[in-house]
């Protein structure tokens, strides 16, 4: 049982699932987050400290990793698991992401991306053959289809381009994909049409994988927009397979993208805001920065476990955050990653009791979006 | 026994002793290295990390903490050692050194030292009575006396008049400190008029005192100076007070420094050099940005027990610094901590075994200054 989703219950209020993800490092609880560590790190903390704040799994970025250090470096190394220290559950991106991100530095053709390096100018193409040996050479436990994340102002007739291609390309990723212990996910594109969207599942399905993604949402669309792409296609994904919702995302976004049937989500956010000095709590987002906190002595969160609301105040806290001390940011993305994954560990309790509606309706009553 | 130095052995080689420091908040095994906490955190490291980094006790600056966020607020936290989470000992400077290295920043008249912040630009006054009242607030175990840290280019007239001011400071500190509970030391100055030291020391121990510091020494004068200042002066301490040589040093300096009968030591070289991706191995300073580096995955240290060298490799932090990544300097500070810690500790044993010239031939065998 090298990689297999077991799905352990449906929902009767809602198209959430829970389920069991198993990889070659460890068994993943579903639905789950995971935080980002893009050049092999998640930004400011120890792979102990991310584990500690409940993460199951991390993702790696593939376009960062190939530029610096190298894939044939961290091959050398023994891998990702084995240069970063992180024994668990890894998943590489494929660079599509951030490569289309690179706008007038690159030019996307049959064959693949042409593109320059946002470190120094050098040229570089992304293939899906060459993306698939750098993934493989990095050795994650899921690797990303090279696929191209549709803009999200994509007329149509672009989307649907676009969508046709990355399922072409989705084939030649198949047929590079060379490490057997690597399990390969598709990945559904479409931009914001949702019968672009149905059709681009039905023709990712061509591909038998072990698992499937949904790319090219929040990037830059409302959340409603989101929500209603999920709610028409997300189910339409196998039931038996697990569901990735990429770059996804805040708090809201992730209790109801479980209810539209998503079993894995990732986002950085949780460091990005860490490092403005903001941080997550039930009622919403915050800034340590506030003045109402330089003398309040209580945690960031009253009753969070994590590492940071038990040992230090809002007080000490803003004090290293206003004098530009890293530790600041360590504790504010301790508790921010620490925050989602009790978040999705406190949803997986709601599902295993059929009460994810409930759980919903009180987590919006709190929290402001 | 709150606060009690015991000598426990003398060398027959050299100046240096072995001995035991009680505080109220633990043991301290001397000599010992102290690293340094400015802002109430040593730069990018959990008080765990210092801790495991094998360190006994750490220094924190009253100049900083008084102007950000303020002893008050530190004192409403429940003192230095609650704010920061850090239950072992605390020494704080008396932010003399700080203010003097403000330059034209500040005035110094009979009553303190007026100056304006580095932070705004506001003005301030620090005077041996406003610095006990600070210390005090912020509750460390040991206290520095507010002293004039002598430049080192101070002619003699200068010198003499710069330390007869700080020996009249040192008896306002003595009256002024109010907490029984925090060893108060005194400073001795001078320049680098041996003679002027020599009655720096007579004056200083007018005021009986748990402890004793040299200060304005590593001040830009070269190591001989410094050397010759101390093979003159140190050993005229009380043998049966502890002796603190301020803001010293590199690894040489320390092993030199104990031969002059020095117990304790503080420097921010450890977590400096780091940011800027250096590090001390026994053969000296090395930069891990080394292109040789690229592809080593060896620790930084054979043979070091420290976190860094027990799970990461030369490849791994190099890739870390290269791309900017906080864990990098982490990794580079929680090695530097730990080689400062355990070259003290081998110093001990070394003392212990009445063998200091032996230890220090053979440090300095290897070591490249």
């Amino acid at each position: 049982m090298a990689f297999e989703f077991e799905r352990l219950q449906d929902t009767s209020d809602s198209k959430a699932r829970l389920g069991r993800l198993h990889t070659p490092h460890g068994v993943i609880q579903t639905p789950t987050f995971m935080p980002v560590g893009t050049q092999a790190t998640v930004k400011t903390l120890s792979p102990e400290e991310v584990k500690a704040a409940k993460s199951q799994i991390i993702l790696a970025n593939t376009y960062h990793l190939y530029l610096r250090p190298g894939h044939e470096l961290v091959k050398k190394a023994g891998g990702l698991h084995q240069f970063m220290n992180w024994q668990g559950p890894i998943l590489t991106d494929s660079g599509g992401f951030q490569v289309f991100s690179l706008g007038a530095l690159r030019k996307i053709t049959e064959e693949g991306v042409l593109f320059r390096s946002h470190l120094d100018g050098s040229k570089h193409l992304f293939t899906p053959e060459s993306v698939m040996a750098i993934e493989n050479a990095l050795g994650a436990d899921i690797i990303m289809a090279f696929d191209e994340c549709t803009p999200a102002d994509a007329d149509e007739a672009y989307a649907r381009q676009s969508m046709e291609r990355t399922h072409r390309w989705l084939k030649r990723c198949a047929a590079a994909h060379e490490n057997e212990g690597q399990a390969l996910f598709g990945i559904v594109q479409g931009g914001m049409f949702p019968d672009l969207r149905l059709e681009s599942i039905h023709r990712t399905l061509e591909v038998d994988l072990p698992g499937y993604a949904i790319g090219g949402l929040s990037v830059g669309e409302p959340n409603e927009v989101m929500y209603d792409m999920l709610d028409r296609t997300a189910d339409e994904l196998p039931k038996d397979k697990p569901r990735y919702l990429m770059g996804v995302g805040n708090p809201d976004n992730l209790v109801e993208g479980v209810g539209y049937g998503i079993d894995m989500f990732d986002c950085v956010q949780a460091t990005r805001i860490a490092r403005h000095g903001a941080f997550w709590t039930p009622f919403g987002r915050e800034n340590i920065r506030n003045a109402k906190n330089e003398d309040d002595f209580s945690p960031l969160q009253e009753g969070c476990q994590c590492y940071a609301c038990q040992h230090y105040s809002r007080a000490y806290i803003r004090h290293l955050v206003q004098a530009k001390e890293v530790f600041g940011i360590r504790l504010l993305s301790v508790h921010n990653i620490y925050y989602l994954n009790q978040l999705m560990e406190d949803l997986r309790e709601a599902l295993r009791d059929d009460r994810y509606q409930a759980f919903r309706a009180r987590f919006f009553d709190q929290y402001s979006v």
